[in-house]
C-alpha cells in the first residue's frame, strides 16, 4: 500500500480494524476457521455491510455466501497492521504504568522493546520485567546507537516537553503517549496516539448520568 | 438535560469535549480569561465551525467577535460531563496498571473511589495509595452496602466474565474496562468506556508503516 492509498483510510476503520483481529484471535483459539460478516458484526455490535466495507479497503477477502477464513483473514490484519513488521521502540517512565506495559506482549503487538528508561537515580541499574532500567540523561547516546524508531511515553506531563523533543532530534518521531502533554501539538508532524486515561474517566461520567 | 436529548449527541462530540475542557484547565492555570473558538480551533487541530457546533449542542456559550469565557465554559463543561457530581466507585484489580490509576486524580474527574479489590490473599489488608485492598470474595457484601455505580476493571482478561457478571447482579452497571474482554457484548445494557492498551499500540503500529 502506498502512503497516498494509506491516508485515504479514515482512522476509524484502522480502530475497528484492530477489533477485528482481536476477535479473530479469540475465534482462532476456540478452533473456528471461518466467520460470516453478519456473525462478524453481530459480535462487534457492526452491520455486516459495514465489515464488508472496512475490510474492502484492502481488498476484501470474504467470499460470497461463505464468509472469511479465520486464519488467512487474521494474517491478512497482522500485515495490514504492520505487526508482523518489528519495530524498535523506547519506553520512558518505569512507574506504575510503565511497568504494567512492560508486563504487556507488546511483540505481538508489532514492536520490539530495546530500551527502557527511568529520570529516577534510584531506579537506574535495577530490573524490572527483565528489563535493565537506563538514565533518562543517556538517552542522546542510547538511541544514536539502537535508533530505536518509536517511543512510549509514560512520564509525568511536566516532563513530556522536554523529552519528546529530545527524541524528536534523536529521529524518534513516533509515539504512544500517556501523558495529558499533547505532543502533536508540539510536534505537528510526529505520529502520535495518545491514551487518555482521564478523559476515558470524563467520558464514562457523562454516560452514567 | 433529558436522556433522549443526551442520546442524540454523538460520542464523537463528547470525547471532544474532554479534548477542550483539559484546554481550557491549562487557559485557566495561565491565568487566560477568554478565548476565541477560531484560538481553540487551531490549539486543538478542528475547525472553528466545529467547536461552535459541539458548544451549540449544549447551548453554544460564546459570544459573536469574543469568544469564549473560560472559567465560565469550565464550569459549563464540568457540568455536562458531570464532573461536579461525584459517583462511587470501586476499582477491581490492584496491579501495577490498578496503582497507576489510584495515583490519578480521580475526585476531579468525579469519582468517589470507595473500595479497591483485588483477588490476590497476600494484597488483602495491605494499604496501597491510601486504600485498603479488599479480597474480590467481599465484592458481594460490600455492594450491597456501599452501593457503587461504576467498577474501574485493571483485572486479567480471564477473570472479567466472572467478576462483570457479579457486579452487574450488584447493580453495578457502568464499567471502566482496561481488559482486552469485551463486556458490552457479555452486557448489552451496561454502560462500558474501554481503554484498550494493545489496540492503541497496533494503531500507532500501523501508523508508523
Amino acid at each position: 500500500m502506498t502512503s497516498l492509498e494509506k491516508k485515504d483510510i479514515p482512522i476509524s476503520v484502522i480502530r475497528r480494524l484492530t477489533r477485528y483481529y482481536r476477535y479473530l484471535c479469540v475465534l482462532e483459539k476456540s478452533c473456528i476457521d471461518k466467520i460470516s460478516s453478519q456473525a462478524f458484526a453481530e459480535h462487534l455490535a457492526l452491520t455486516a455491510s459495514q465489515v464488508r466495507q472496512d475490510l474492502g479497503y484492502f481488498g476484501g477477502f470474504g467470499h460470497r455466501g461463505y464468509g472469511y477464513e479465520v486464519k488467512m483473514l487474521k494474517e491478512k490484519l497482522e500485515e495490514i497492521l504492520g505487526i508482523t513488521n518489528l519495530k524498535k521502540c523506547i519506553l520512558i517512565g518505569a512507574g506504575n504504568l510503565g511497568t504494567a506495559i512492560l508486563s504487556m506482549n507488546y511483540e505481538k503487538l508489532g514492536f520490539d522493546l530495546v530500551g527502557v528508561f527511568d529520570s529516577n537515580p534510584l531506579l537506574k541499574g535495577t530490573i524490572n520485567r527483565g528489563h535493565i532500567i537506563i538514565s533518562n540523561d543517556e538517552l542522546e547516546k542510547f538511541c544514536k546507537y539502537h535508533k530505536p524508531q518509536a517511543a512510549i511515553i509514560c512520564t509525568p506531563s511536566s516532563s513530556v516537553e522536554d523529552i519528546a523533543k529530545r527524541l524528536y532530534n534523536l529521529d524518534v518521531k513516533s509515539f504512544l503517549n500517556f501523558s495529558h502533554y499533547d505532543i502533536s501539538i508540539l510536534l505537528p508532524d510526529a505520529i502520535v496516539e495518545s491514551v487518555h486515561l482521564n478523559d476515558s474517566m470524563m467520558i464514562l461520567g457523562f454516560l452514567m448520568q
